[in-house]
């Protein structure tokens, strides 16, 4: 049927899923269809089990095919609407699939895919304080599940302070003149390479904008999308990106997501024309946009002339699997990419990034390109050197691993409780955060507030929701990239004697 | 009169200067009143001719008193305003002094200090493009007095690299944490001890807001103003800040300035609750806004409710006599300061701040505060050593000197002319620009269109006026921050050529 011997350096699961993937999107396979077994589709190539298991996984995580308990593989029912993804563009659109609607993490354990992202909605003292507002004292946290601080080790200063002096001793003419506002050639080429062997966007170094964080590109969409343009985030979401609109006086609206991703049908109607996603490992669910509603946006997208602003922060760290591609790989027309090195590097570096499809940068030009810089060359000059000295990608890779074994760490503490945990974590395979669900009589905000007072800051989903708050009760967040798995240790007996005193 | 004795460390011209002031302020002097001369009140003193001259010479600059042909010095005529700035509060308001509505160049010897700021309205292509968007070829220029590049003497990279690598080997705790969004706290401490040893500023450290640029400052400032609330810029001015303004969907008034600054009257009867100023030299005509007009602004500001934003951004630079005092060192409540380091360090290192009003400040706090910070920690602790180890100070006075140096070589090159000059600079003691004033008979933009063709670029007084463009017609502004005086030497006979041609 596929012929592994085509599939050059990509590893056959690799090639595996990309050709069933094909076949779906390409027709070949209907919608609804059933899949040849793993074990059938094993002996037909010649290959392993578990690299057929590796292929089917992927094309589940992405959305592309279902498994029906004690029945098979199906490609998805609305695999049709894949004919927009291909260029042929349809009109008569199937209803949307209403499934999930309900919480995302009961229905289906493939829904399961816990968000741990290492973003949070931050109070002004962003050390002091917890998401909910609880001050604490001004001793060290016992353990701190929620700050983005890094440890010493994750961050490479020997090799940034070797780039500074070389770059500050250079003294390249680009350090002592104002920089371009949209940031430095040299950075631009230097992400453009990058995006290129990652993320496999073909981005044009033009169309970078480079800024001191996503909230700082995200005003420059709001005024790039015209005055009183109606702009959507996700519920739950990242709730600085609603603040960012409602602040600068933009109308949002907070559409739901499930586990398929955003709920395309809640933007039929509207005159909403930015709409802000993460596609790839939403936060803080950690769900990933199916298929079928990546085309649905798409579809609704270029109908209502909209754009899509994509989050991509969480793909640098994704365990195992492929990495999810990024829906502005395929269509840059309609779609920003966005990313920051604030979260791969520290979060102390102000460096970000978005690019511009090529209808937005014309209107940026036009009309923001009197703004100042807002990076210092010297940081872009050095951030150009680490990514093209080929620093980036090993950090990346090192930090993955360290984060990994972290993670491994963490998970094997409530394996080796067994079943008689209180708190069970939703596994998920990427971010730096776990999902943990907790018993069903806490009052989450009470619960996160005693443990703060004892030393231990967690927040909890709710924090995140704008409305459907019920649907996300009692699921916490632990953000695992400041504490390792000893506080986790220190941590779980406080959270499960609190939880116990709560039930009386 | 005045007992010099008591001066302390003071030179005894700034004592005179501030007996004098207090003397009007505090209505001991009246308004019209006529002082002493010169010669009488050295004489009574017992100092020097010059002392007193310079001393009257500050008054007049900063709009205390006036010099009256063949008749002496005299205590200007609205010197009842001060009622105001003293506290005592006043309401009956004269009417408004209407001299020098039309040109500040031509009735009044006093009124030339033309700008010699470095801020210019930049496009896109800061580097390729001149103000009025002429293309450059990519040779480099014959001579460009508009770029604000640095020289490599002019950035103090030896200690800037020192400091950098002495905080990145520190490993200072606050380097792997998410920034205070307003800034690191040391630097916030550094800043006000500066603002209270130069500008006489007693700053609140928790009142200070750090952010890579006035724009982004000032972007802030229209969030605080509240929706839809009407802002107010100078005419000509920095244009920048109205753009800001107009393109995050805020209304925006353009006030004329004249000799002694913003036009107070113009915004009676508005709703402006902002209104955006550079009252110690304002850009570009390089008027420094007279006592009289201070205390106006502040009497409506009182009134309406509204806020000042001082921009102080040239006070660095002043080349004799003392320093203008900003509004805000008398008036913390109303007035909000606002400086940036891109213009004394370089104008790659976007760092700048502002000082908020506490009412500003409580406003922030509870609607901006979810901001993340801007400004990379690693150049935030860098700057705040800097300025800690006394470098940045001693950096200003070596910066003031070279520049101060390179002016007077300049205005040498046309004292040496003598009258056959057809371009005069109107002399200017402060700033990195000289305002050249050019033959009556020049189309203003093809000159400088004609000029960049030679490879020679600067920029017109037109390029920063929204209306009144024929009062501030064949008025040049040449900034010396990039260009010294060899290529003025080469610059000036291409000009005068040129314009010759023009003639025909």
């Amino acid at each position: 049927m596929y012929d592994v011997e085509k599939r050059g350096d990509k590893p056959i699961y690799e090639y595996l899923y990309m050709c069933i993937r094909d076949d779906i999107v390409g027709g070949r396979i209907k919608g609804g269809e059933k899949l040849l077994s793993k074990r059938r589709l094993a002996q037909q190539e010649g290959v392993a089990l578990i690299t057929v298991e590796n292929a089917y996984e992927q094309l589940i995580v992405e959305g592309y095919i279902e498994s029906r308990e004690r029945s098979g593989y199906y490609a998805v029912m609305d695999a049709e609407r894949f004919a927009y993804a291909t260029g042929s563009g349809i009109d008569n659109r199937p209803a949307i699939d209403k499934r999930n609607t309900n919480s995302i993490y009961k229905k289906d354990k493939m829904a399961f895919h816990g968000s741990t992202n290492t973003r949070r909605y931050t109070s002004r003292k962003d050390n002091k304080e917890s998401v909910t507002g609880v001050t604490n004292n001004k001793e060290p946290a016992l353990a701190d599940f929620v700050s983005q601080r890094l440890h010493d080790d994750a961050f490479p200063f020997d090799i940034w302070s070797k780039l500074m002096r070389k770059v500050l001793s250079d003294r390249n003419p680009e350090c002592l003149a104002p920089p371009d506002p949209c940031g430095l050639e040299v950075l631009r080429y230097a992400i453009a390479g990058y995006l290129m062997r990652s993320r496999g966007i073909d981005a044009n170094p033009d169309n970078i904008i480079v800024g001191p964080g996503t909230e700082y590109l995200e005003n420059i969409l709001l005024v790039l999308s015209g005055g009183g343009a109606l702009t959507a985030v996700e519920d739950p979401g990242y709730k600085k990106i609603g603040l960012v609109c409602e602040r600068s006086g933009h109308k949002c609206l907070h559409i739901p997501v499930n586990k398929d991703g955003l709920d395309v049908f809640a933007l039929e109607g509207t005159s909403v024309r930015l709409v802000n996603i993460s596609p790839s490992h939403q936060f803080p669910t950690g769900a990933v946009m199916s298929a079928v509603r990546r085309a649905q946006l798409l579809d609704w997208a270029g109908r209502e002339d909209a754009y899509i602003a994509e989050d991509d922060y969480d793909s640098e760290f994704r365990f195992s699997g492929r990495p999810i591609p990024p829906i502005s790989a395929s269509y840059p027309d309609r779609v920003i990419y966005m990313n920051t090195f604030t979260r791969t590097l520290a979060p102390s570096i102000r460096i970000a990034f978005m690019v511009l499809p090529d209808k937005l940068m014309e209107r940026y030009r036009e009309k923001l390109s009197f703004y100042s810089g807002t990076v210092s060359s010297f940081d872009q000059l050095v951030l150009a050197e680490f990514i093209n000295g080929g620093y980036y990608e090993r950090h990346l890779s090192r930090m993955r691993n360290y984060y990994s074994k972290r993670r491994e760490n963490i998970l094997k503490i409530f394996e080796d409780k067994g079943d008689n945990s209180l708190f069970t974590p939703i596994k998920d395979n990427a971010g730096l955060r776990l999902i943990l669900k907790g018993p069903d009589w806490l009052d989450d905000e009470k619960f996160i507030k005693e443990l703060s007072e004892k030393g231990i800051k967690i927040s909890c989903m709710n924090d995140y929701c704008y409305s459907y708050k019920k649907m996300y009760e009692h699921l916490f967040l632990l953000s695992f990239g400041a504490a390792n798995e000893d506080d986790f240790k220190k941590a779980l007996p406080v959270m499960e004697e609190v939880s116990i005193n709560y039930r009386n």
